[in-house]
């Protein structure tokens, strides 16, 4: 059996845990270490650390003070990496906490986080969605049941001090073209709710000034929520500073292409069987400036699709240049209107797109003034015929059951 | 044998045939008409109506008038087909032209209708492919060969008038906020190079003074250069005018996910066997705005992929608010630079881009501020190896061929 | 375009074709030759070379002469081809004929050939499939459409005398064992109905006395009936004689595994083209006795499977011996009694499963004493939903249509 | 978490715990009860129930008494379940014991149980594969690594007492034919070493003497060793007794279609979460005679083959009649020769084609005389190509290290 070199417990909160942190910064002291060629497990807290219960209140997806995610757990050093290699992860397989086999999905209201359709779904929304073996299934979703691309939505290494700050500096830029924008359009350091690992006092204070949040992916990869990252994937990695130092969190049983929901994909608690490699020098060799990885042999073989299109024309008839997240969110809203006809609500017809392993497309991008996606859902994971046919839809679907809403409070 | 219902002559001018437009407008007369559960040929011309030639110049796509664009044959009307029903258009199957065996991809000049990638490379390129059954292959572009995903750029029913009207104005509304772009916005109607099938006249000179341009993808499906329409798909189409008006052109061998390279996928001339059908009031049945679709049974079964990431940062460094438009150029050009280790020039890179079965995700739009766009490069359409190893690169192509390019004149 | 070196023309008697012949013999001589590297078309005759006739009556399947049997396009020589070489063929597409846009599929009498389930259907029956561009449907089968897996049923080059000599040595030592068994165990030479080509004369009078016919496959290829030996795959063939001799015939739209209705597959006139190459010495090289194959990219993907299994035990409950073929005999038969349950008749089902891409799995065949084999039929080609479920099935086919049969002549 | 139902210590003999067993009877007492709608887990031995080891000695290959196995886990009741019905058996997850990640494969001495190619590979041998994850490689096989496709090689539910005793009836009547053949046709029941779980004294000597032994498949499924009865199947099983009496054991890592090494997959001790079901009656209502399946939606997505043809003339050279055990002798043989151009020993081949994902297909079973069987052999399973080229293959395998051998004792 391989070894367990970080464990987490679900019953205790992940700032107790010294091999968790909820930030990136090169000075984040290395947890453990490995060499390469070993292989390693490591268990991880789903990516707000327990914070979403197993209920049927949406309360915690409105309440979650989102300044503490994700929790990781990390870093790993690995023995001989330096900056320029290459650090060469299989993914040998992931899953569920033995003790948790759940997840869940939803939407932050547009007051705290937002998302993709925070102008259609502004409201926090949840779904509990049970695993059973490969598969899984919500009692808030009915008639849709589909086996787990499991991956994890965050893994990366330690920026080094440069690059940190070069994330700071052009995410300040952004944020400072319009500040009191909400959602904000990123985040900045935060202290107060910093997590650290094994740092503290002083040090830890220092870091927490200015290490980064871990929202967006960046040059490292990071919380890049690619669902093809999946249990089997082999990744290759840029390194930063010396002993690579990888992190890795945020789990998902499941999700859609684009993560619509936010909160989020099927996140669960988990743990990851992986190896490491080097490729000395690889970033040069191969003129690689972000991760590149190759695909599981192991995914689900969902192959008969219904595809819907979008433009990138918006919902007021406004015409946007060329901008496919406008069109990837018309064919999200098209596909929405689609399955209401058979008697989902939209909510929860948001919640498949964002569970589901539904791909979207960039198809046109250059049709000026239209670009165009495409999103594929696998008619596959329905317990009913959902093709299109002469009689018209079946209200498979009876609406006695919807997901739990919690409006703002005041 | 199904009947050829329209005949393209490729040593003819488009513009003399009948049976061949090159504008969206409702009053544009059916060319022919057929029954639903009928199936049938139509021949059709390569979008810029035999403009690019089988040679080693790209004086030809510097110069070509793109006004004169996209050459499609039809309209087909269906009888019985009304305003709200949905056109079921079984794509049979499609081919090249039997005398016209190759097909062209390019980059236009940045002065002429640019790309995607337009600020990388900024004049004119062009690479010919030439067909060998299945397969292509191309003299510019060495050590590649696939199979082709042959599938119609452009394919969509007339529009009714209040709709192109609503075209018309809201492009106009964005070209306004910069007219003097180059290259624009947006392209409004311009009657000069309209050709508009049997209409001649007082009629023609009315019709072309306000019918849309054919290159942006529209509600009614039109240029989605979606390579999944693939020959052996089955598409639904809104209907706005009585007898819906089908029409198809743009026929490609093969395209990248995005046709990044604009000139365009592997452009060719050829024809489309195709059966239509009904859903009567299908559009209020099933909610549908845009087109939906279900891809082949049979398309190319490459599944071996390494995958590149892009997030929105732009080559200068400056951060974008989840814009997958500027993620997935980073995807593109992390690839191009990957390729050109292997001996590609960048041209080269991108034009396989451009050419391949290449899927792109929108793998991640909610992780703010970086959007997350992955594009994925089949390994089994190589002649070499491309996977990362630990002893790095072999240059496979001894950079002896490349793409001929054709400066701006002055 | 490339040249078609053999051409045939369905009107006339293929025996009247210089470039066909229905005999394996050193001796036969090449219609044509090619150099290494280069693509050209062969046209080809069914195999019964025009005998079996578009109609709804069996009496052509029931009466056929099968020492007729079959007519093949060529040889083709190869320039350096040497024995010992591989040949490396390469099928680049595969058509119909455009005149001719149908096949047919059926099952011989037992009195007149007989096939894998004649006990059970042992009269002359046939089916008709008409051609819908990449798909076919059958006006006997109803309910039904699948995509083609367009392969040649028989492909192979010359033997040499010694190969040819050990051929017919082999399968007459079988037919001794029980000569006046009805149908027959092997096919011995036979003179009366042998065509050669260019042969006349004497030299055809010796040659056709002892050329091998060309029902079973053997060590050079030949009617081997492989599905999977589609239109896309690449096959390196033993040469035999100097030149290779290449020859193909026996066109098959599409087949199940074992091509189990015997008369045929989807049986066709049309077309292939095709890429010839050398590997000198190939045979010895890679320990070559028989061909080697690799798949086309380009196959139907259904991979919604219902799988039959069947074991050793024959219809009167005998226990045989690890034996494969009686094992896949009883996972047909399985398959056959539960789309009865539809409302199939036993011929439509048997039609199916001899036409559709079912693939015959040789699951296990070690456990004594019972072989396992399993029959993977795919969901998708039905109009209906085939699973199985509580409710029980739904009679979808109303029983209204069946197949011609031609009851055997006292 | 699921119950687990049976638990299984691998430091035990399995004839120590009452919920296993090693034959087939009626009275063999159901170890545990479930409801129809429940899921839960079985553990199990591996099929030898410990006697093979994790080391580099096939003496226990050699010295194994075959009458031991297999050790199944159950029977598992099911309430509500009467003869007629099917048992719809989801198999949601399967796993190797974690404190056992280790499979072993093997041939068995002609002398004792033999195997498909014991004439070739005639005495004892054995390999050892360590699980890394979601794959698994060999110290005894190297140069190749492959996903599982985790399956139960047997799984079924009780016989009654008249198919039973018809099982025993006619595979008597097969030993009959040649009682002193070694191996032999088939194994009787055999009191000696029966283990029938809680079953003890009279009870047990009775049914010891007429239980039959579980080496074949049989009508409800058992031994089946399909590879493709994965995890995420979905499996429908005849129902002969009430409470029908489900039992799984043979669990199998990975295997190659046919089992061909006979000792046998890759064997190992692991669990099984299931959930059951029921179609009242579903037995006459399709017609179901042996079991029927669905495959998993989670499968390696290994599509890249060389594959080899065989036909049905033995070693010697002797013509048999449509034998497709022959004929995939043949194209196993052959394929074993091409990998032993590579480097590889004959067993090292051999030992690949019993344990990857290789698929078997019975291709052509109807051109007399010659059956003709393929053997897919998936090429991405290799660190090396294993494809033809002009140059000739590369010896990758440096012959250092082989497969465990144990000479026959005297």
């Amino acid at each position: 059996m391989p070894d367990t070199l970080i464990k987490v417990d679900l019953t205790q909160s992940p700032t107790e845990n010294e091999n968790i942190h909820n930030r990136w910064h090169p000075d984040i002291p290395m947890a453990c270490w490995v060499n390469p060629g070993d292989d390693f497990v490591l268990e991880t807290f789903d990516w707000t650390g327990g914070f979403i219960k197993n209920d049927d209140s949406a309360d915690d997806v409105r309440d979650i003070d989102l300044s503490t995610v994700h929790y990781l757990s990390g870093p790993v050093g690995v023995k001989g990496a330096e900056p320029g290699d290459l650090l060469v992860v299989d993914l040998l397989d992931i899953g569920a906490k033995p003790d948790s086999l759940w997840g869940f999905n939803g939407f932050f209201s547009k007051q705290n986080g937002g998302g993709f359709l925070t102008d259609h779904f502004p409201q926090a929304q949840k779904s509990i969605w049970d695993f059973h073996g490969l598969f899984t299934s919500s009692r808030h979703v009915p008639g849709v049941q589909f086996a787990g691309l499991i991956h994890p939505g965050l893994i990366g290494c330690l920026p080094d001090k440069p690059m940190l700050d070069m994330w700071n500096e052009r995410e300040m830029a952004l944020i400072e073209t319009n500040p009191s924008r909400v959602p904000g359009l990123a985040n900045p350091p935060f202290a107060a709710t910093a997590h650290l690992g094994k740092l503290t006092g002083d040090a830890k204070a220092r870091v927490a000034a200015e290490a980064a949040r871990t929202v967006p992916p960046r040059e490292h990869g990071g919380n890049c929520d690619i669902k093809d990252l999946s249990r089997g994937s082999k990744i290759f990695f840029p390194v930063y500073v010396d002993g690579a130092g990888l992190s890795v969190g945020d789990l998902h049983f499941s999700q859609g292409d684009g993560e619509i929901t936010f909160c989020g994909a099927i996140e669960m608690a988990g743990w990851v069987h992986m190896k490491v490699g080097l490729i000395k020098g690889g970033m040069a060799k191969y003129g690689i400036k972000n991760p590149i990885f190759k695909p599981s042999p192991i995914t689900p073989t969902y192959n008969d699709y219904l595809i819907f299109e979008g433009i990138s024309v918006d919902e007021s008839g406004k015409q946007h240049y060329l901008d496919v997240h406008i069109a990837y969110r018309q064919a999200c809203l098209n596909a929405i209107e689609y399955l209401k006809k058979f008697g989902y609500s939209g909510a929860q017809a948001y919640s498949i797109l964002g569970t589901a392993p539904v791909q979207g497309h960039i198809s046109g991008v250059v049709d000026v003034p239209n670009a165009c996606a495409t999103l594929w859902l696998p008619t596959q994971i329905f317990d009913f015929d959902i093709n299109p046919g002469a009689s018209g839809p079946v209200k498979a679907i009876d609406g006695s059951v919807d997901m739990p809403l919690s409006p703002d409070l005041a």
